[in-house]
């Protein structure tokens, strides 16, 4: 299972893509932060992002996507844009006709440090090694990107067991 | 110069047409609400929005795009959909290659009714009013994207051009 994940923002924006089952380690496959100039106008900023996150989803082909959630607790100055990123990143997905799934920042740490109170430095440090790399990813929003599609293989991996099963019952296999 | 104005929102978007020179009435060319369904899952609203979007700029080919600026200080428990639905909107506009404009809620209402103050009855009457319509525009939010439309051919142009170079001065750059 490939999976794309999405650390929304619309100066820096994390794409982490990794693949795995679930209860097993993931494989990197590839990790990007798409930038756009806080001094450009609001509509090629979207515009950008909107490319680039297209392109990199017909490049990798991901079986889904997983995007954070954004909250209004987030920093305020900037939550307008991130949530503009965010429903732009949800589009790419559905576009391509993938599954978008979103995740709370709790659940992605949750998953992936057992802790949902995981700070920034703890983060990069298990996606580090959980995906056992010889260097941290950085930026760090390219970890936090790697960290949703971890957290949705091993969680969205299950459903697709369970999706399997209920197929091979209505198929009246017993494989 | 024919503008089409988008009051953002995800279970329900104001969209209006109309066509007009600075200074003079504007002709109402349409209006719309799009709606999503708040039981389906996100992807699917947002999919849903940029094709109805990208189908009415493809249909009444404006010479811009004007969009309501969404603020933190919004409605808290639907600002981040607003937020969203804002993203999809400039980008709807901004793949059909037009020049996108947003504006703040009081710079429409000062533009259409003399007042940054005006309540939603006033704006309503104001713009059945200045499009010379026998009934007023409902729901109200296709009253509000009118407004925006009606703001941005008035002020349309000209404003742009200042807001860029006011931008350019509060950033102190010379770009």
């Amino acid at each position: 299972m490939r999976v794309l994940g999405v650390d929304p923002g619309l100066t820096r924006c994390g794409v982490g893509v990794v693949e795995g089952v679930p209860g097993r380690p993931c494989t990197l496959v590839a990790y990007y932060v798409v930038q756009t100039d806080p001094g450009d106008e609001l509509a090629l900023r979207l515009l950008h992002l909107d490319r680039s996150l297209t392109d990199l989803v017909a490049e990798h082909r991901p079986d889904s996507v997983a995007v954070e959630r954004v909250f209004s607790q987030h920093n305020v100055r900037t939550v307008m844009g991130t949530a503009q990123a965010s429903g732009i990143a949800v589009l790419a997905g559905a576009r391509a006709g993938l599954p978008v799934q979103t995740y709370t920042p709790s659940e992605v740490k949750a998953a992936v440090t057992g802790s949902g109170q995981a700070d920034k430095a703890q983060m990069t440090a298990m996606v580090t090694r959980l995906l056992r790399l010889a260097e941290p990813p950085r930026p760090a929003d390219a970890a936090d990107a790697l960290a949703l599609a971890i957290c949705h293989v091993w969680r969205g991996g299950t459903r697709s067991k369970l999706a399997a099963a209920a197929d091979r019952v209505r198929r009246g296999g017993a494989r």
